[in-house]
């Protein structure tokens, strides 16, 4: 317990940012995970994530995401600095957690670590924060602490912890862990004041990487290798090829479950991970007649409802118990007591070939968005936003024309030997096979409308010469 | 019964295009009534009606309808030949069938005529020829014939029809009418064998006209000063103002109800009014649970229920009575059931000044129509389309410049003192304040992309110099 006395630099946030968007479908999509969608009224998840541990008394947080939502990851944290880690494969948690200690050892091997997802919902910021400082003073002394929540329901859906000898106010050495149980066994589990696991821990470095060593060996040389392959892709650490073979189990099967090191703190939180519109809905304000509403919503005689507009007009009437999520391309109407389902409706969605499992209506890219705001038999209108310093592929299409009106910013584009400068209300138009590239050389984002013309109008025709995302 | 053997001319179809559009929401709207809309992946309505009394055996059939809808009147009717007649107000039927016969018996005094409303759905076309022969033979000797249907359930919504005195197969004089009945008394007249009041009626001009003076004294002189004093207004003949001072009432209160001409032919059709979703949902091909589809629509367990889109994705999941209807800029959820309180709903609606009770997305005009398709700050993209021959009003606008992209057609363009003739793919900038005017002269429609910038973009920053719709 000697250990118990060093003085940690500050804590390391590290926020897991993988995870699928199935069960928010149509907000989520498969490229588009929950965590990124705006929810509440309010910044997505992972800002919020982020703004928890943003504030003073942490060191800059670590974020360990994917190549395809990197750039989403970055510009949702706008300009809280962050440290974007990119794994070329998701393997798990272990392997991400492993890379995580490794980092933030590299700092100070006795750096306190604290590794959370980024879709957790956690409104009161300050009992996130006591609770994160009682597992920082159990991980001072060489524990591996996680969050234990206690349950609010027999769920099925989460692990349960069970408790052994106290530590102290609130915190506890960990009896076993438990997968997730079927209804009846979380009933007792609940009744014997069993805690449900977050994911969420807290760890010094130093004790983090001895327990993987000794629990999971290999793993950490593997990641260390990858670490020193790795280099920089866009100011972002992309972990080199070896993380490939970090094998795909999770931190808390590899070491949680084994470690004597193991730890938990029970935080006394109001909490959800938002895993359906089940979850949306309870934790919405809601009227007398528990019905939320998000968005331009109109309803009459509605009770126990989730309803939700991006735009649209959206109108109930009569009806109880029932999910409408309406977006620009998709509009879902499910009872709330079947939103797990929602899952495999997206499944099947995708076996049938519908595109709108996959891809929102707004597409993310590195340097911005487009979305496709009217189509025709041989016409497509798009809204393009970008943001500022960034730049589009210098490219040129083979189909089609394109006309671009800028509508708000300063835009920079380049047409075959030419190079213009648009403001607000002025165009250009880009004939048929011309090389051409749009820029916001400005301090605002870039928005134009382009109206392209042609007999083919889908994304895959597109020549890149140059790319500053390296795409081809 | 000396009439009977007159050989008449063609008998003189009249459709009646009155009524709103509130209970088809969202697909109807305050300013796009039902008989407009396309429905069960079909024409509109109107443009059934109009298909089947424009073959042979009938004359040039006369649309009666309000100003507002004359375009939307006469576009749907597209190359069929057809009188359109402008009500400068409603005022009900007995004001209308008034005009129908005066202008029928122009055409012939003892001209057969069949009163229609637009909004009815026959879906036997040979079935409904077979009805209006037998009324016709009746109203050839004197009669005033109403269709009568025999009733498929105990219908509080409509009139029914107490048969008297056999006059042939199928014709019997009427014994009475009987006012739209509460449920029990429904139940009684249809057991009684009472038929409903369709409101589709068929006499000869000079019988109607001899019983309206009867009956209605003075409402003949009234409408035919309103004759008299109307004019052409751009092909369709706009009634004088005198038609103001006709009495607001119904042709089946001021006539039928009280004239000993009366009679009426069972008609074995399978008919509907479309009167709500739940009518809308009964005709539409359904699937063995239930479900009747229109559009992109992806249902999982979903029973008894009606799901529509009009583009976008529409997801249903476990839901089962509902009807779920998708538009561009709303969507209504409720239970089938409850489809009658949608007229409600869109009185909230309107109380609450949400412009879509009353405007669709797609808003019609003289020269075609617009969509607004994206909107931001300053910024607004509209989709245009402009029938062949026609032109917008030569206007200007304080607040706005715009840019229009050809991309259907052959668009002539006046800009301040030039006249420009733009391509498919070809764009003209149309700057704040200069006098502008967009003309198809071809023989295919003309859309264009229209993208608005500026500080202020609604429809009222316009001064018309010019129009060919006498719009100011």
């Amino acid at each position: 317990m000697t250990k118990a006395s060093t003085t940690p630099g500050l804590p390391v946030p590290v926020i897991l940012c993988g995870g699928s968007g199935s069960r928010l479908w149509p907000l989520s999509r498969k490229d588009y995970a929950k965590q990124h969608i705006p929810l509440f009224d309010g910044p997505s998840l992972f800002r919020r994530t982020l703004r928890r541990v943003a504030g003073g008394g942490f060191g800059k947080p670590i974020a360990i995401t994917a190549a395809g939502t990197r750039f989403l990851v970055a510009d949702q944290a706008g300009e809280t600095p962050l440290d974007i880690v990119l794994e070329p494969e998701g393997r798990d948690t272990l392997a991400a957690v492993t890379a995580a200690a490794c980092l933030a050892a590299r700092r100070d091997p006795e750096a306190t670590v604290l590794v959370m997802p980024s879709d957790h919902f956690i409104p009161d910021a300050s009992a996130f924060a006591a609770a994160v400082a009682a597992a920082g003073a159990l991980a001072a002394g060489g524990r591996i602490v996680t969050l234990g929540l206690r349950p609010t329901a027999p769920a099925t859906g989460y692990g349960y912890i069970a408790r052994g000898a106290p530590l102290g106010p609130g915190a506890f050495a960990v009896e076993r862990f438990v997968e997730k149980p079927d209804a009846a066994r979380a009933a007792e589990l609940v009744a014997q004041g069993c805690l449900w696991n977050a994911g969420i821990f807290c760890f010094r470095a130093d004790t983090a990487l001895a327990e993987i060593g000794a629990l999971a060996p290999g793993v950490r040389e593997t990641v260390e290798r990858a670490i020193a392959e790795g280099g920089d892709d866009f100011g972002a650490l992309l972990l080199g090829d070896a993380f490939r073979e970090a094998p795909r189990i999770s931190f808390d099967h590899a070491v949680m479950e084994r470690t004597r090191a193991a730890a938990v703190v029970e935080a006394d939180l109001d909490w959800s991970d938002i895993g359906d519109w089940r979850a949306v809905w309870q934790q919405s304000p809601r009227d007398a007649e528990g019905v939320a509403r998000e968005g331009r919503v109109f309803a009459v005689d509605v009770r126990d409802s989730y309803l939700r507009s991006e735009g649209r007009l959206v109108c109930a009437l009569g009806v109880e118990g029932l999910a409408v999520v309406d977006t620009a391309d998709a509009v879902l109407v499910a009872p709330i007591a079947r939103a797990q389902e929602v899952r495999q409706l997206v499944a099947g969605l995708e076996e049938g070939g519908f595109a709108e499992a996959r891809s929102p209506a707004r597409v993310h890219r590195p340097w911005g968005w487009y979305q496709t705001m009217d189509k025709g038999e041989r016409f497509r209108v798009k809204r393009i936003l970008v943001h500022p310093g960034r730049r589009l592929s210098l490219q040129r299409h083979h189909h089609r024309a394109e006309h671009w009106v800028v509508v708000r910013g300063t835009a920079e584009v380049v047409r075959d030997d030419e190079t213009l400068l648009l403001r607000e209300n002025e165009s250009v138009y880009l004939p048929l096979g011309c090389l051409h590239r749009l820029s916001n050389p400005g301090r605002i984002p870039v928005e134009i409308i382009e109206v392209q013309t042609g007999s083919y109008l889908e994304e895959d025709d597109i020549v890149r010469t140059e790319d500053d995302f390296g795409r081809r």
